[in-house]
């Protein structure tokens, strides 16, 4: 078994049609606060570049936001935390799409904590 | 890193074998009552002419549903409120074709809000 | 845009790593009842005879477990209502392969009511 | 329709991105303790021996940690169980590989019991 497959593991681009960003919470904890979070897996050797574009029902695209992922690290970036170049509205239906200059991976997870109770949605984005 | 490759992004055909919109929902929101969602993103150049099927497990499809999706947008379609050429009747056991004439990405997604506490489901439809 | 490729959407083997029914529920409601789903659809013009394998931790596996999904339509099996050659058990890890004589495209979902409050996960299975 | 196939159902390497142990559960459970699973289908007839390989954002890569998922069985690994080269840290954002000598079929889950009422999410895996 080598671990030589690792350093090209996955795709330079990756859609998630599905994003939206409750407006309310529950609670005062900010890690239970409602969130939408694109994980990214970087196994390879190199640091990976990532360029973020969201895409809306009724307006222009935003973006890039920018991020890097070193190599052999992952990044789990929070939608509501992006501000460069304007953060991403609540309460507002998005998707967005990923690009690296290597390859990567890319899950797509939602906390939705506008009930008492979180509810939870992840799953594998769009290898493009 | 060109954006180039968003041109194509995708498939012209998804497939969502899981349906069901709940009837019944907990509280007054609209936005939390029990609902079914195709969330398609079309990261293209051209607009995207949507054709949606429903499939039953005892009766024939009902469709096309028709939907624009246009260039460099994404539309977050709920099933419960699709009504050409008829509505999708809850409590039922449903599936669905999602096909485009150009390339899009699809993912689905369902809020059941029978409980006080909300549950989700998301997964990316498969491409055809 | 032709529906012709419908005729041949899926793949003819799919897997579940994923398998647990949950051996509690809260609430009388059958609907409600911990359990697991595969929707099968078939969106061709020919009968779809299926084959469902189940895969223990500690066990031979079980199986198959016949059905068919007539010509487009969809099928939603529940787990726990499998009884030919045995009840898949509760409260017990198992994983699942789907095998079909024409192209069918596999969703899994599972409905966990142990809380008052119900979780629910999907996921396409993967084509093999 | 022949089982030929599923001797070689999968792939030898996959990708989870999004990983994340709550540090809290409620109630005294241990099924219904927080935890994260990666569940490995080896629908083959050959031992399948697997290395997982846990990524962090800020830290070197951890493993590999070991396991041997016997020919035609399922194993369902628990995150919070794992323990040698050393245990993964609860409340940190991680990420895993899986590698296995034979073909396999991986999805992760995760149990979500910070609320009284639990939160699930699963995908398939990415398989690289």
């Amino acid at each position: 078994m080598t671990t030589g497959d690792a350093e090209q593991l996955g795709r330079r681009v990756w859609a998630i049609p599905e994003g939206f960003i409750p407006g309310r919470s529950s609670g005062d904890d900010p890690a239970l606060r409602s969130h939408e979070t694109v994980s990214i897996l970087n196994a390879g050797d190199a640091d990976a570049h990532v360029e973020i574009t969201v895409y809306f029902e009724d307006r222009d695209p935003v973006g890039p936001y920018r991020c890097t992922v070193p190599a052999r690290r992952t990044r789990h970036v929070r939608f509501d935390q992006l501000d460069d170049p304007a953060p991403v509205p609540r309460d507002t239906a998005y998707a967005s799409v990923v690009r690296a200059d290597v390859a990567v991976v890319c899950q797509h997870t939602r906390l939705d904590s506008r009930q008492a109770a979180n509810a939870l949605l992840s799953t594998v984005a769009y290898p493009g």
